[in-house]
């Protein structure tokens, strides 16, 4: 069932940012996943989880892949409906452009949401660098 | 961080459906947990995958229920993009109302996507029992 329909390419951004070869603003890290600020937040807060094993989406992870970034999923979600105050959370997994995937490397959507607050299109502009390092640092503060 | 809005209700109509006092289009079930047919598709093939232990949403779920849930939402997410010949597949959950959450019991949605096919509204029509029988049996078929 693993049918993958097109090979990993590591140079995505995502695979830059584990790198380091592009900067993020990084809000959890542990041996096999990462969680950074989303640079065109749908909400405040809006925060991404990413394996560090290489795939390109939920259909080729390694099973064991998946079930540690879902743990990760769940602090970052708690963390963020505290810190924003938020009425609940969003949390989205794209598998490939016809469902709304623009980077292909595996990674989850955690997004805050308020009541009578619409989310803004992904495809916004880019939020303010000092906003981000902000809400990076408040939910980094809530995940100590 | 395992805050919790409100507690369960267990006649919440998912924990009717697991008890077996409502019917459902069963299209997987293990120890732990179920997938079964939305009958209000967003699209044909749009299957919810639902664990069996109680917990409201994400927010206050065990742990280990997740990380279990999340390995059946990988395996119906690579059968129904066979089975619907999708391009891509959508994963969405939904925590508290302001985040679109209607039933209180953690589910995922897992629907298949097409090029230029538009999601419909969740809050449509019921499909007709027969075509979800017919679907239900097509992604059994592709688990098997």
């Amino acid at each position: 069932m693993m049918t993958s329909p097109a090979a990993y390419d590591d140079n995505n951004i995502f695979a830059k940012i584990l790198r380091g070869e592009i900067p993020s603003h990084r809000v959890y890290e542990d041996e096999h996943t990462i969680a950074i600020m989303d640079v065109m937040p749908q909400a405040p807060g809006h925060v991404l989880v990413l394996p560090k094993a290489a795939s390109r989406n939920i259909l080729d992870a390694d099973p064991a892949t998946l079930t540690r970034a879902i743990s990760v999923v769940q602090k970052i979600a708690n963390a963020v409906k505290d810190v924003f105050d938020a009425d609940g959370v969003f949390i989205a997994q794209f598998n490939e452009p016809a469902a709304g995937q623009t980077v292909f490397h595996l990674h989850f959507h955690v997004i805050p949401r308020h009541e009578g607050m619409a989310l803004k299109p992904h495809s916004g502009k880019m939020e303010d660098g000092a906003v981000l390092a902000g809400n990076a640092e408040k939910i980094r503060a809530a995940l100590a």
